[in-house]
């Protein structure tokens, strides 16, 4: 253990890197590359390693370690997949990234009441797969096949949730382990209940800082009988745009309803060698009945006609959907592909359905004006969307002039009685956005952290300051 | 003021009321009829009259009395229209009660957006005429026309909630008055945010005790274009109940699907001069286009002919369907007028629909080898459901052999994976419950009431000990 050079640089006291040795063998790592790899997510947060990563197999090691790191006043930072987008798992104040995702174990299906308990790492197409012979699917879909417990973390939706909700609508309970190494167990397999404070929603969200989510209890839906998608360009965003807003109202229940602009369309084509239309574009997903899903595929045809969108190309066939599907989901990686070596902003508000039209036409108006791109994709069913910036690596100028417009775009969300983050959560860059949204009720926030969290050791400088 | 005899029996600061009157004038009120108006809900929980009544008409009105109590350490109960089941309202401690009945002010309805803002003293059906004519609907209802306020508070639920959710799915945000005065705000009108903890949901059902949820904003769906209602009489119970599992099972939208057990139906025909089977029936309510609500109809009756219920009787004209719901809504009152003078013990638990038919066959077992009688109502598509026991007032016996089979049906929905509450709340009856349920969560509880509430002044005594 001597011999690793990264040990060099680590403030986290020696007893405790060694009682954690002791605990856990192998499964405690400070060589550098693990350090670093679990130091930075997705997004362009600059990379900062934990001082140590424990790999933990259960919720008794996790309360293990989490009782040495206290005793010895050390931050504990959770990690699943590492695909967050707002720096959550970067470690601030260096201590003990607890890496869950060796725990991924489906602990319990029960398809009778269309739920599950898994242990936290596992990812969401894991348990999709297991799911596989149960006619049941757990519809929750971020883009990245992330773990079910940073989901949990973050309330994390997706493409899904303007039909099947946010992980907010689809956790029935929790095992969480709290900042003391206290185990609890949150929440019932009843659908409803008014037992108590909703500790569920609480932990629900809270991005690691007021307990590690070590089990989660998911409801689950059933694989419709029938699924159709389209693809249809429209003459403008905002023809788009309006034609998802008249489908909301009209209650049509698409399970999926999602934007790309000209720029992701374009760079999805080249990514996935696809001929789309490079034009603002809408994906559609309808699950129901076989009449049902005809019935919704031509309520929305008509809506959209009248906003010029007259080019539906439907896609019934499994293989044709998930190829379309697969095109929405690299998006992300689609434009990052379009300036190799960049780093990606991504952005992420989401306003009420009336405002969305000109929050994303005053947005595109403020971006033009600059001189940047920053293509947009959407969850506009839900009032979501994203731009994406692409910035040179170390290009302080380039940096600036994307947080200005960025933080134009969350204000300007906010004044249309938006949230700065839709689904990205708020790690550690868009704390002030926070204050912006919330105002005193941050406050509150923060007693609940001291409450649950009096030394401020549970993935600190993240959401709220201690 | 003085010669108010009521005054006799106050333990509040005599300079508190003096405050309060400078403040509120005639709205303040210490006469012994509203107070003990006042001290009690629809249950059986003996009154416990508040020391004076405080009618606001304001959340800073509210706000400058909960300063005002504060200030005096006296307790603080909220109270919409005393619809409460489990005690909510009465004032174990004394103090000052705030009613919010004053505060019924649809604020604001966006119709594009399907949302409103409500003062806390709007009742849902006061806001479902106020948004008659907008295509809208608020569909959450609990039976009684309880306050919006009050509904939040106990996180109410009742018939539509297998398709619509409880209050917890359908409130966006809030504004509550802290313990200390404080107003805070949360959540934003965005359908989705992952902007840092959940407090809207941690007041949502926090019974008063956290703060007093002033203002609400609310989710509204739209008017369905088709609704179809029907009863179903059954051999059994069980087979009602298979009926109900197969059909959220086979993902049948259903908007409600509520059981009554024989007596209550025969109740029911008495109270309602109806003539409906003396049998266990399900009623039912599809919500969808014309199509669709066949199609919904269609699916159910295959389902309840494989358990024998043969016979469905349909209501689609509005009146026939307002007629048939209206017997449902009186069950409970229906019920008590066949022992004229009873108090009613109404119990309420919640279970995963599979083990529901055991839950409910396993508690019919124990209630008649008692001897006693207790009617069954049930929001069956949940896993919720309701015994009523009459109980003779002050006859000590009956109550305490209802309450020790009412502890048996607690504790049996509990090994059944359910909840103590599905939709009542915990009141001060059930607070033992909430321990059996939640163990070392409710340890969690109480740490955030003492963050937020230190000195206990927020309808102490209710939900989690201080």
């Amino acid at each position: 253990m001597t011999a690793d050079p990264a040990l060099h640089r680590i403030d986290t006291p020696r007893p405790l890197i060694e009682e954690l040795r002791a605990l856990l063998g192998d499964r405690l790592s400070t060589s550098a590359s693990v350090r670093e790899q679990h130091g930075k997510g997705e997004s362009y947060h600059p990379m900062m390693a934990p001082d140590a990563v424990a790999f933990a197999q259960s919720t008794e090691e996790v309360a293990a370690i989490v009782r040495a790191c206290a005793a010895h006043r050390t931050p504990i930072i959770p990690f699943g997949t590492g695909t967050s987008l707002e720096g959550g798992v970067v470690a601030l104040h260096g201590g003990i990234t607890i890496d869950l995702s060796g725990m991924n174990a489906v602990l319990r299906v029960s398809a009778e009441d269309m739920d599950c308990t898994v242990q936290a790492g596992v990812t969401r197409k894991q348990l999709n797969d297991h799911l596989r012979d149960t006619g049941l699917m757990f519809p929750i879909d971020p883009g990245a096949d992330a773990s079910i417990g940073g989901m949990t973390a973050t309330r994390a939706s997706g493409t899904n949730a303007v039909r099947y909700g946010t992980m907010r609508e689809n956790v029935l309970g929790l095992t969480v382990v709290l900042a003391d190494g206290r185990i609890i167990r949150t929440g019932t397999r009843a659908r409803k209940s008014a037992a108590g404070y909703d500790l569920t929603r609480l932990f629900v969200g809270s991005e690691g800082t007021l307990g590690i989510i070590t089990e989660i209890t998911l409801k689950l839906h059933g694989i419709p009988e029938a699924v159709s998608s389209a693809v249809c360009p429209f003459p403008s965003i905002e023809d788009a745009v309006n034609t998802v807003i008249l489908t909301v109202q009209a209650g049509v229940p698409v399970a999926r309803m999602e934007l790309l602009d000209s720029a992701t369309m374009d760079a999805v084509n080249r990514y996935a060698k696809l001929d789309y239309a490079v034009a603002p574009t809408l994906f559609f997903e309808f699950h129901g009945t076989e009449r049902g899903v005809v019935e919704q595929a031509e309520q929305v045809e008509a809506i959209a006609a009248d906003f010029g969108g007259t080019e539906f190309r439907f896609a019934t066939r499994p293989e044709d959907r998930s190829r379309l599907w697969q095109a929405r989901h690299d998006s992300y990686y689609a434009v990052l592909a379009t300036k190799p070596g960049s780093d990606g902003m991504a952005t992420d508000v989401c306003v009420p359905i009336s405002r969305l039209a000109d929050c994303i036409t005053e947005t595109v108006a403020d971006v033009e004006a600059s001189g940047m791109m920053a293509p947009i994709v959407g969850h506009v069913g839900d009032g979501n969307f994203h731009l994406l910036y692409l910035l040179p690596p170390g290009d302080e100028a380039e940096y600036a002039r994307a947080a200005d417009l960025h933080e134009r775009m969350v204000l300007r969300a906010l004044a249309h009685g938006g949230t700065c983050t839709g689904e990205h959560g708020i790690g550690y860059g868009k704390m002030r956005f926070l204050e912006a949204e919330h105002g005193e009720a941050v406050a509150v926030m923060r007693q609940i952290k001291a409450a649950l969290d009096p030394d401020n050791l549970m993935n600190p400088g993240k959401v709220v300051r201690a």
